[in-house]
């Protein structure tokens, strides 16, 4: 049985797709500027129109669907054709501007298509049973999983109606050889499946996972996804996951396990320093910029993903298959900052400090330049307030930050150890960094 | 546009109906015979074989799936095919018997055309976009109806992921012709709806709802369904539920409001008295027992729903339909009992207990035959005990249960008042009827 769903587009020779590519942006944008008043008025303020494009190299000219463009553009925007030719809306909210994304039925197809590559390069096989534990609905298409295991030839176990638990008494009697879901839903599953049927019960006849659509706890992605599979006794494949506004069956890594492909015919995607907007080297971490190049009913262009990750383009790969390969998401864009032009994630920091026992783990990082120079501030809360009176301890503890951070951030930061509670909590890791630079950018 | 999807079919006349299901159910008959052990063993128990069906009234001869049969079909017994040929499964635990059932590819394609048809005989057209808030699971099915909006050409606003309250801000932004979802669902978004956008916002174009899958306080059917039409400013329109194991697209209610259309191509409906298991006449109240005739990957023939409801088979709906029509469903079986030959319903004796307001609601019934006449003996609490102490409103109170007991059961029962409290709370109305009479009746 073949390990591709689609051999001819899966392992199409690199230049190929990229013409693919070039005829697919062209008639996109074109379609985009001639029927949407939205991308119209977005690119006569760019100064851009699709006779612009004339290499791949061009995309870099059009704008970036940004927050702001995504507001300008709801809710009707996007689309591309006429309503009555819509077949689904798949909506989010995204906590900010909220964005509608329609599909036609060659949209659905497409969809279907490539989930169905998704199954099959991460080894499942037509006759196989798969557990689809992914959410379906507005702003999640765990649908689109559905209709790429029909294309495939497998059978879909749905996910639970009832819950999970009631239902981990029919898997083994089902019998799947694979199952998808967030991360989070992976670890309940198997947390379920040790406690009902003691360890890698042979009923169950599970030969793999597929993590998508969820959350890694990025700093521990590797920790975490071993630990998966040592427990459920069976590989975790990751898949490219973006949960807005683009479709399910964006890629998936195949089995060398140094990267995610993205299917190239359906999606363009860019790597891009998030400060200065500009692609950066291959293998460099930058923000992912995403264009559906395949889409029927809607245009997504340029759409800046938030999220930081690398991107290369080997020739091909060994697993036969010819389309870029992310690394998985390394972190938010805005948690992140620049340093004497390196890109720091403040997860990887993080990461560090957390294995100073001294330090309670609360962090604050200041960036400031005062003339030509980045200076870096780093504010560390010590477990034991005593320690700061004494000199000795406080010079060790200094010392240790300091060389970590340099590690990390590339450049000798100053330290600043404060009081375990001095620091004032916060939500989200984005607030622990502030850029006293930033103020002076703006126009 | 027209208001059928399938004109033919859902319009053909009641004599060709009547030969396409005897055909179907010879074939699945035979089918089940040959290629399922677990049919075999039931009829050859049963002394039938699949020559024995020549009519359909034959299909009385058939032993049950009730659930002791489920639980001896249970995993793989209901299957007719080959497992690579399934595409999904449809599972439920139900409390009682697990129940596994196999869908084929031409399995989903009917059930998306029985979906879409449900769709259009409610109202929606071509071009509608239609809001799914049905869950999509094992045993629940919105994806059924999420392919059926796609080959009905609608565009479907998939239930969300986020939450409903977020997701309700999208809506007037979508504007959606319909939606279906269940009782409650429909209720919590009407409420969400009149909280965010005012009563009947124009914004969301809104000209029906879809009541599916899911359970209506069946004895307050017709207010709980008319407020929700009052406040919602739509016709709430029902469509035939049953959770499982078979497929959505059982049947809708028609614009004519008196009865809900059972696709006779695809099910044979029979009704029976839960008792005796004989067909009960035309209109009369019975337990619902369903065939699904075009079933392709698995075989459920002849399944005791628990669900009672009246059947009816006239010549032609007004509205052009031909096939089958039952009501709503009134009551579970075992939430029913039978008196002198009358099917009484725990439910109807209920509602007209809960209008005397000197009773506290609390009620048992204790159905006796001490010779060859049946006795029904009424416990009913009293609000206030000192009644139990004043003769003249004993007597009054008395009075008044036996009459409206009279009204529902069809004979004088005999009514004990008995004081607040003294009768142990029990969970379902099944453990309000005591049936005396059952012990006699095993073999």
């Amino acid at each position: 049985m073949s390990r591709y769903f689609d051999e001819e587009m899966e392992s199409m020779p690199k230049r190929r797709l990229l013409s693919l590519q070039l005829e697919r942006l062209k008639s996109l944008v074109s379609r985009a500027y001639s029927s949407s008043r939205f991308y119209r008025a977005l690119y006569d303020e760019g100064g851009v129109t699709p006779d612009d494009i004339k290499c791949i190299d061009d995309i870099q000219n059009l704008p970036f669907l940004d927050e702001q463009a995504l507001r300008d553009a709801y809710p009707n925007g996007l689309a591309l054709a006429p309503r009555r030719q819509f077949r689904e809306v798949a909506g989010c909210l995204n906590g900010g501007a909220p964005a509608l994304v329609f599909l036609t039925r060659k949209d659905l197809r497409y969809r279907a298509q490539l989930c169905a590559r998704n199954l099959v390069a991460a080894g499942l096989r037509e006759g196989d049973a798969v557990l689809n534990l992914m959410p379906s609905g507005m702003g999640f298409q765990g649908h689109g999983y559905d209709a790429g295991a029909y294309a495939a030839g497998m059978m879909v176990v749905p996910r639970p109606a009832c819950t999970l638990e009631e239902q981990v008494k029919l898997l083994p009697d089902i019998g799947m050889a694979g199952v998808c879901g967030s991360p989070v839903a992976l670890q309940n599953l198997t947390q379920m499946l040790l406690e009902q049927l003691g360890p890698r019960d042979k009923a169950l006849r599970l030969r793999l996972a597929m993590a998508c659509d969820g959350e890694w706890p990025d700093g521990l992605y590797d920790e975490t996804r071993e630990e998966l599979e040592n427990r459920l006794g069976v590989p975790v494949v990751d898949a490219v996951a973006m949960t807005r506004p683009l479709l399910h069956g964006l890629g998936v890594e195949c089995e060398e396990k140094n990267g995610l492909h993205v299917w190239a015919d359906a999606f363009l995607v860019e790597c891009v320093h998030p400060d200065t907007k500009e692609w950066v080297e291959e293998g460099y971490v930058g923000e992912l910029v995403w264009t559906w190049l395949a889409a029927d009913g809607s245009a997504v262009i340029r759409y800046r993903s938030g999220d930081l990750a690398t991107l290369t383009w080997e020739e091909t790969c060994p697993c036969g298959r010819t389309h870029p390969k992310i690394s998985h998401i390394l972190g938010r864009a805005s948690e992140s900052f620049t340093v004497a032009g390196k890109l720091v994630l403040a997860v990887a920091l993080e990461k560090e400090l957390n294995r100073i026992p001294d330090l309670t783990g609360e962090y604050r990082v200041l960036i400031e330049r005062p003339r030509t120079i980045d200076r870096v501030t780093l504010f560390v809360e010590v477990r034991d307030s005593l320690a700061l009176q004494d000199k000795e301890r406080t010079r060790r503890i200094r010392m240790q930050v300091s060389d970590t951070a340099k590690a990390v951030v590339g450049i000798r930061v100053q330290v600043e150890l404060v009081p375990p509670g001095a620091l004032p909590r916060v939500n989200t890791r984005a607030e622990r960094i502030e850029d006293g630079r930033r103020i002076l950018r703006l126009p």
